[in-house]
């Protein structure tokens, strides 16, 4: 779309990598791209693409590999606990080409909490991050994640990775904040799409989706415009909704962000 | 991991491809992953991948041919609709480069809905499929989706994408269905992570994950196992819990899958 293109030259990008698993196999319900997405959002930095990967090195390091040429930031999910199938700091070491080193102030803090010398060894693990990185701060107080160039590397536990990308509010380069403007309708799609059409050509600076819904047994569809310039966004809001009640409905639940 | 690789030969993959904007900016939480994997397991199909895409078409035909190369099936979620940001479908025709055209049994169901001139032109937008291509059935009585060798193409709505789905049930080769067995315990990871590695090393055949959670303000860790063998899997089960009750806790929510 022209306007994705024409936003390329300011916008701030980020993949998501999620990794685990149990997301493939379906037992877990993944929450963490949603809240990553929205999060990074706010601060100006746009999701373009997610991956969803299993616990395989194979996988992992290429994909790794891909995202950070591609995006200005990564952020995986998931993998850098002590266990076995933690395997998440190795790839990334493996990706940049570098070793796994045991950083002092992750080790430290790792110690001050006592325990047998089996799972103190095994909690050593996580101190492990590739040489060159950085320390991505933990506010719950377990062991902090880490970043290495534009890599940044969070828990898989949602508590713990929100508190993890919280403390990176005002550590990331933020690009302009996408706005948007919203209207529902029960309208088939089908009952607006030539006027929706007609409105996307004329405001080539919005995107403007439409996204069908089945609620209440009758089927509507949400009308989404994301852009830049708010005075443009409420223009096109204005149109969607002729264009709502010119198909002989009543536009529902304006929002803008 | 071994395992994986053990079962290269007989397993029946699959990569789902979430394409959509609003699951990118946060606006949407997709759970159609989630459902898919979770009924293609069921039927010895295992989901290895997922990534979910906007609704760009430079992004979306690349992932398609890298996808339909490396998995035995791909299912694309969303962008099947009759507005102009729809465009699954000419990606897909795009992707295997054969036109679309239309389909004389979709236009036969689209035109049985009488509407205006207008309304029907972007209605039959969805009566057009890849040259070469078969119906997905739509047990919810619209328009159905489609397939084009091994590239299941289905409604992004959840409701319309589970009849879709289910509409395959019988139509799609089958591979050995994964087991699973799973057990928790309030312990750290670290607690037992020694425990599971040895556990792991004897049981090449299986796979053996660990999930942390934080409930009830409490950490605690899922240990999940997955293979083909049920014996083997209980027989890993009884090592698992025997390496809880080792570390002083008690398993709890045994479940067999």
């Amino acid at each position: 779309m022209d306007f994705e293109l024409s936003m390329e030259s300011t916008a701030v990008t980020a993949c998501v990598l999620v990794i685990g698993n149990e997301i493939l196999s379906g037992r877990t319900q993944d929450t963490n791209l949603n809240h990553i997405a929205l999060t990074l959002g706010t601060w100006g930095i746009q999701v373009r693409e997610a991956r969803v990967i299993p616990d395989l090195e194979d996988v992992i390091v290429p994909a790794i590999n891909a995202a950070r040429e591609a995006f200005d930031y990564v952020f995986t999910t998931g993998g850098i606990g002590p266990t076995h199938d933690d395997i998440t700091a190795d790839c990334v070491a493996k990706a940049f080409g570098v070793p796994l080193v045991v950083n002092p102030e992750i080790a430290a803090l790792i110690r001050r909490r006592p325990a047998s010398e089996d799972i103190m060894a095994a909690r050593m693990r996580m101190a492990r991050i590739p040489e060159g990185g950085g320390l991505v701060d933990n506010l719950t107080g377990g062991p902090p994640g880490f970043y290495i160039d534009n890599v940044y590397v969070l828990a898989g536990i949602p508590s713990v990775m929100q508190a993890m990308l919280l403390g990176l509010e005002n550590k990331l380069r933020r690009g302009p904040v996408v706005k948007s403007r919203s209207v529902t309708a029960f309208l088939g799609e089908s009952q607006i799409a030539n006027a929706l059409a007609d409105i996307q050509a004329r405001f080539t600076d919005v995107d403007l989706g439409s996204y069908p819904f089945f609620k209440k047994d009758r089927y509507g569809t949400s009308l989404v415009m994301r852009g830049m310039d708010a005075s443009r966004l409420d223009e096109m809001l204005e149109a969607v909704k002729a264009a709502i009640v010119e198909a002989g409905e009543t536009p529902q639940d304006v929002q803008r962000d």
